[in-house]
């Protein structure tokens, strides 16, 4: 059979595929997420994708110009000018040669496993803007020579105290209408007791932020009203810079290889921003020249270069030697100087960073999680596509970022994909037979020949499971190697010859072929870990102790590994494992404290600074740690405490939720 | 000889021109002057206009749908593409039907007699802005928790004891690559020992500002040496919103009738203004992304009218009762919120206005002459397209405006012009012969028929002299009447029966036609020289006062009227004439020393409050005032003074210069 090249935007993901297959099933084949809500049937219309080479609207098929099949009546009803050139339904089109094709957000599938879901906060509500009725007598000949302005700021001064308010320019322009049309009620937003981001006719209560977590590969919107604290509405996407580079370090040399690079790349987060924006404030009452107008304030957290780039910050020298940020401080910068379609006289409140790699959104995680409130020794570990790390307690805290890879989220693992549908996030192995149980993300029920879950890949947390059941099942040892002439058919050679276990047999997927874990996926996870273990060991011996405390697993992935297997691995010192737990989006929910608590902002200031930044590449004993790190340790030399409890359970803890 | 109807814009100059004239001749009969340096030898290529109506390059002449005789070769060669459409030669291009044409700002001729030039001040020197060096060691990889930011504010703090200072964001944007390009020594610009607006590599001194007047009619550029204080530039042109309206009510009238009014005088302004700035930097050495850029602090005056408008405020309000302004206060605007292309972080100060009428020129006027330090009991007169009064002295100051009508500015009178070359601006009549004698402006010497100096028409300041000196030569009276059967020639009847005095005839112009005052000229001018009076002697007795000590006459026309003459006229009421002084363009003054003092700054927000607002015309005596101050007065009445100083001295004072 005949085969062609696929490549899919904006993840990147290719291979070969048959000609004659759909794009949806090129994309389900290579565990590319495409919507599919009508199952193929050509009508929901919702897995539209963008053919950027190998495909000409005009062409004849007969002609080998197009490499894709020709339109079809049922597509072409689907398809609407706004949609631009070069649309088809992916469940449609059909592979006749090399194609490259764009994955627009909306077609994305799965895309809202929320991970990033907005738990409840309970800190005083003290917002940085806040909104005050204005209750004015029309004004008479007699006062020609006070003008609104001042008519209002009197108001303020008199009733509520306000001294030296200025007002935005942007709001004085339409102040006199206002004015007027609220027959002299009006309702003005004034931000920091400081400036008047806004004037609105009549009496408003109603005021709404937005709290902006911008991870290298997600973006989340936390929708906020202001008046209760309250998340209204979540809204994410991936990030619009991923197809200039997965990681960091290669979108800084996208911005230092291209003259237009750190342009193109502002100009695509501030893009996706916009789009969040608009879909978040969906269904909430909107008046004004623009979707985003209600929304007031905005905060935002991100990694260093995430920050140099979204703000238009050079980031080359974060890349390089000695790693100087352009600023530590947090910023306070207009929505409009960046673009940002919000209320354009509303002030985007930046997070500090803490030191060159370590970014805002770990200052994020460290005002929600307070390390420097606690009496315990803590380790806050935040692992987004980098990890970062908090350690210490009320009498000092140190910070340290980790190069983990990108192993756990899924990438540079044969079979993993993010954490969507399909997704095998949860694994037990039988010691004896060697056979898997697995559950996929968006199904309740182990995988079972009744209960069919159709695994599509594995995702960031599935991986971290499936390695310690390996090694807790006999497959692999504690150097990560496989055991050699195990009698079971699950594991087997590679076409290069390589050991493989086979988690899913092809006919239980939903992509065709057998889900593995290759002993390359197995090296790369201990890559990872040992860089966690041996960055946590350094802050030990930074801070002089030998025990932990307690260990706090931020982000959407410390969300959803157990507790059990990232022990067993050895991701990071031993520590009660009662005294392990997840707390979801910390970063984001620092995001969301500093847009509902001015107190809060003061903290990230004042607590980025405190704490001490320590640069573990450049420590010599770094090496050594690292690879004593990369081995999977005995559980009884290491975590006394965690064979204990298994044994006194015989079972795992689950820690989801 | 057939005739043809043309049209000069921005002017609105219109009149019949005989077939076959070109449409340099027609502009010179109609008093609308266009440059033509070569002396129409078609090769200076100065004479530039647009056509708008008329004229199609395309047209086959002989079809008849052009109005104008066809393009040439040696016009061909002048006009570039970046002229866009419609462009001719005035020099060549003939009139064969109706046109309506338009005179660019480069082609209009005399355009600087240079009324608004800037005097010396002496105030001392206290700019908003200063420029601060830094010296930074290059930082090393310890120093990667300090980004710099924190670095240029820390050596500023430690060196300078400036505290608390922020950065605008278009700044943070590049101070990474100008500390680096300048081996980390930059120059950075502060505003109000508050903001950072700018930093520059290695160390700068010079640094500059622009004083900004905007006139309804004109508008100046000061380009300023911020480090000494001194203007080294000015530019002016006409307001580029005369053609929506001559006066100030007109504009407003078009703000409320034309949707989108209100934008296109803003824009018009906004444009006028950005070529203002970059004439008046041509000189100087510029870096940046933009020729203005130089520019780091700019202060702007203007009537309440050409504020609202030009910071894009509705209009509407203070055109209609109870003329309520949308702010009084002054402003700080960013340069590039309102589209100024200086320094984008750069701050407009806009200066307080009064109150409805009374602008933030007679602000500029009131900080230049200071009446509320002065013992004496001045008032200040400032003429421009309408007339503003300060009254007062340390104890108390008044302000009023007054409708004065364009007559004085020579607009609504039948030869009146601009003060341009040609005008006449100096006249003397004999009261025995009734034969006059005049200057005009260009020339030195008296027009005779040894040296002829080509008049065009009569300026502002002319149409007071010769008013006066039509009184005082008897040939008209004290009610402004022209006295009957006087047996000279210079006196005769106009087409509608209706006398009028010939100043020039027509072959000593260059117009082709005598030049006449009318009994509506004297009327004209009685209207607006009344308004001023009436309104000085309503201030009076607001003060409780019955004679001034001094007389200041501001403004452009102020610094060219005789005193003498304007005190014949009665234009204010008595004053001891050796204190009657001309000041030249005391609101232009007043921009120039809010640029480099931010004292003044202070002075003129709360002396602009402290001054009482006069509203004249709800007084009830004030139109019977009005009717009494139309009257010429008989100098032994109300001038004892003045009598006795011609008498003296046998001859005029000038006090041009």
């Amino acid at each position: 059979m005949k085969k062609h090249k696929v490549i899919f935007q904006p993840s990147g993901r290719r291979g070969e595929v048959e000609e004659g297959k759909t794009l949806l099933e090129a994309a389900q084949s290579l565990g590319v997420d495409i919507e599919g809500l009508c199952g193929n049937k050509k009508v929901c219309g919702k897995c539209k994708v963008r053919i950027e080479e190998g495909y000409f609207e005009k062409d004849n098929i007969e002609s080998g110009m197009s490499h894709l099949s020709p339109l079809i009546e049922d597509e072409r009803k689907h398809i609407k000018p706004e949609d631009g050139p070069g649309i088809r339904l992916s469940c449609t089109a059909e592979v006749r040669g090399d194609v490259k094709v764009f994955v627009p957000e909306r077609s994305r599938a799965g895309k809202q496993v929320v991970r990033k879901a907005a738990k409840e906060l309970s800190i005083p509500l003290d917002p940085a803007i806040k909104k005050y009725n204005v209750d004015l007598p029309a004004p008479t000949i007699h006062e020609m020579t006070t003008g609104d302005v001042e008519r209002v700021l009197k108001f303020l001064e008199d009733d509520y105290g306000l001294k030296g308010l200025v007002f935005d320019y942007t709001v004085l322009k339409d102040l006199q209408d206002t004015l007027r049309e609220g027959g002299w009620k009006a309702t003005v937003t004034v931000w920091m007791d400081r400036e008047i981001i806004k004037a609105e006719p009549g009496f408003v209560e109603v005021a709404y932020g937005l709290a902006v977590d911008v991870g290298t590969t997600t973006c989340v919107g936390y929708l906020t009203d202001l008046t209760t604290g309250k998340v209204v509405n979540t809204e994410s996407m991936m990030n619009p810079q991923v197809p200039y580079g997965e990681d960091v370090m290669s979108r800084i040399t996208y911005a230092m290889t291209n003259p237009e690079g750190l342009e193109t790349m502002q100009k695509a987060i501030i893009t996706g921003l916009n789009e969040i924006i608009e879909r978040v404030v969906s269904e909430i009452k909107k008046d004004g020249p623009h979707p985003g107008f209600a929304i007031d304030d905005l905060t935002i957290v991100f990694n260093t270069a995430m920050h140099h780039i979204l703000l238009g910050f050079n980031p080359i020298y974060i890349g390089r030697s000695p790693f100087i940020p352009a600023v530590q401080s947090s910023l306070n910068i207009k929505a409009r100087d960046i673009g940002l379609k919000i209320n354009p006289a509303a002030y985007v409140h930046v997070l500090p960073i803490e030191a060159g790699f370590v970014g805002a959104d770990n200052v994020g995680v460290l005002i929600a999680e307070e390390p420097y409130n606690q009496d315990d020794m803590v380790l806050v570990i935040d692992i987004g596509t980098n990890g970062e790390l908090l350690m210490g307690n009320k009498n000092k805290v140190c910070s340290t970022s980790c190069a983990t890879g990108p192993a756990f989220e899924g990438a540079q693992i044969k079979f993993g994909m993010r954490a969507a549908p399909g997704a095998i996030e949860v694994v037990q192995i039988d010691p004896d037979t060697k056979e898997p149980r697995y559950k996929v993300i968006g199904k309740t029920d182990w995988h079972s020949h009744l209960a069919k879950v159709d695994a599509k890949g594995i995702c960031g947390s599935g991986i971290i499971e499936v390695v310690a059941e390996m090694f807790m099942a006999g497959i692999i040892d504690k150097s990560g190697r496989f055991v050699k002439d195990l009698q079971t058919p699950r594991v087997r050679q590679d076409t290069d010859g390589r050991p493989e276990y086979v988690l899913a047999w092809a006919e239980e997927t939903s992509i065709g072929t057998d889900i593995t874990v290759t002993q390359a996926d197995v090296r790369a996870l201990q890559l990872a870990k040992g860089a966690l273990y041996a960055g946590a060991k350094l802050m030990m011996k930074k801070l002089g102790i030998t025990k932990l405390e307690r260990v706090i697993l931020a982000g959407a992935f410390g969300s959803h590994i157990s507790r059990e297997a990232s022990m067993t691995l050895g991701m990071f010192p031993d520590c009660p494992i009662d005294k392990v737990y997840a707390v979801g989006n910390a970063a984001g929910d620092g995001a969301r404290m500093a847009l509902i608590s001015k107190g809060k902002r003061v903290e990230a200031d004042e607590r980025s600074r405190w704490v001490e930044f320590i640069e573990i590449a450049t420590d010599p004993t770094f090496e050594k740690e690292f690879m004593q790190a990369m081995h999977i340790p005995h559980m009884k030399d290491s975590f006394p405490n965690l064979k204990a409890l298994l044994e006194k359970t015989g079972s795992k803890v689950a820690i989801k939720g």
